[in-house]
């Protein structure tokens, strides 16, 4: 590690925000030295509390997170808090910078509460791979709490938040047709449901649904914990002190029944093989300049090469690039 | 190719459902002989238009499918119809099976509507490449409509639609406060967009947001295409026509202009690389038996190991394991 890497990791071991945002850019824009530094900062993990957070437009995610983040920052708790917000913005709308910078007004510049927005997925990697570096860093960083949001509908999104120590699904009263099927979706990575904006018609109809929904469930979960409720008007504030018990509560719970070691085994195994694959994505693609992949495509487009076969070339025209070590 | 593959492929080319439903399978679930069935049916694709669709939860999404599909089964347009419905809904449900069988209903058994559910990404590789390798089967087989709907919040679902011909993104007015930002991430994917539920209040202004986001963006569409933008009613079939007629002018536009190709290339260079992503990480499991992924993944929650070199490691040893041709 050269000297510059190595007094930036001082820097952020001692809790500073700018080195926090460089470090948190090196390792989302894969700028070199980036594996490198997570090396070297992977030592330092393991002690936040990671808080997965997840719910559908307009549920209030951002409003709920705030609020938790204050509540963590009040002196009876006095603990650090990083968010990262992801984010489906267009890169060229600037919204979430502009996002960060009003919610940052917002906590009055306490460098206590760190907000950072992922936007868009770099070219290499998904943007799961870029959250989890990114809460890597904020761990290493020393920050008690690391807070995930994300909208959650798609896939991608959920694969973020389940990974997370406690993932927190929101659901609000009153929502569209569908909201039958994407809660089936989530049942499985809820500790927690909040129905937020729970002061408008049709929270107690929310609630029912759950249970409803629990009752029904097939399966039970490997850590058979049921999800608690919990509802609040986070705009107001009300619920976030209920909510905050809630996940201690469902801590408290793992440590009992000695579930830490083993969820943290499986959610290893999940980064392991998404690791894994961009990695080798990375090696497939070294070895191919920009023109041919392009090259590669406009024959298949013409229908002078099937895909399928390609890519099994491809693969083993890779291996065998690799040097032996 | 097996001469049961042969038979498969036949009666697949013949329009047979039961062959496409089992041809599908075979790819979704990654049979044994899937990556030779798709070779095989490589050379019989490129003829069916795809359409993608995406919308919020409760937008309309199937219903609007729906009425698309029937208006290409009238006898002027009397072209057949593949539907692949992306669903996040849990497995355990059984959500998305029960749900095609309603849909089916609805067109009376009319076998030139074929309808499949996409509901859950196997082990291996994603439900972006699952979707492709389905909507190939349906191209293969000679449906002249292929449309691809998803929920359209996550990274995952949008890139799914992106890839189609034709990309529609679907709103409706009187949506949460994060509408603002999931519309600008998905300014860029569509080329139509419909306001479905238009009878509603609030679809003037849903317009008016669109063109005002047209014209702030920063970025002109490499095809320099300005989406049109249909208003509908699809549980009353209001619009159908248009949006049709819209998605013909799209059509019409890109031959025009000499873009079909051009797209076809830029598809294809992203599903290569995904491709590609996927192929390498089956390569790496391959070596890997099912205990190492674990142990390895206890051995970086015990902190004894860093997942980062380990990776690096990993991908050494892969390209090592494969056998050179």
């Amino acid at each position: 590690l050269d000297t510059e890497s190595q007094s930036l990791i001082a820097r952020l071991r001692s809790g500073e925000p700018r080195a926090l945002a460089r470090a948190i850019s090196t390792v989302e824009n894969r700028q070199p030295g980036w594996t490198e530094l997570l090396k070297a900062l992977f030592p330092h993990t393991g002690k936040a509390r990671v808080i997965g957070l997840t719910g559908a437009p307009g549920s209030g995610k951002s409003t709920l997170v705030d609020q938790l983040a204050k509540h963590y920052r009040k002196k009876k708790e006095n603990q650090t808090v990083g968010i990262i917000a992801v984010d489906p913005t267009s890169p060229y709308t600037g919204g979430a910078i502009l996002g960060d910078r009003i919610r940052m007004q917002d906590h009055h510049g306490d460098p206590g509460i760190f907000i950072r927005s992922m936007a868009t997925r770099g070219s290499l990697g998904g943007l799961a791979r870029a959250t989890a570096d990114a809460a890597t860093v904020l761990d290493a960083s020393g920050r008690d709490v690391v807070m995930i949001e994300t909208v959650g509908v798609g896939q991608d999104e959920i694969d973020i938040v389940r990974l997370a120590d406690v993932t927190i699904v929101i659901l609000v009263p009153g929502m569209g047709d569908d909201v039958q099927t994407i809660k089936a979706g989530i049942m499985e990575i809820a500790d927690i449901f909040v129905i937020n904006k729970s002061d408008r018609d049709g929270a107690e109809r929310v609630e029912r649904e759950i249970r409803t929904m629990q009752s029904l469930a097939m399966r039970t979960r490997d850590d058979r914990w049921t999800p608690t409720i919990v509802k609040t008007v986070a705009s107001e504030g009300v619920g976030t002190e209920e909510l905050a018990t809630s996940i201690a509560d469902y801590e408290a719970y793992l440590k009992k029944e000695n579930l830490v070691f083993k969820k943290n085994v499986e959610n290893w195994q999940e980064r392991l093989v998404e690791m894994l694959r961009d990695a080798m994505l990375e090696k497939a693609r070294a070895h191919m300049d920009g023109g041919s992949l392009e090259r590669y495509a406009a024959e298949i487009a013409e229908h002078k090469r099937d895909p399928y076969s390609l890519v099994e070339e491809l693969v083993e025209e890779t291996a065998r690039a690799v040097k032996p070590t």
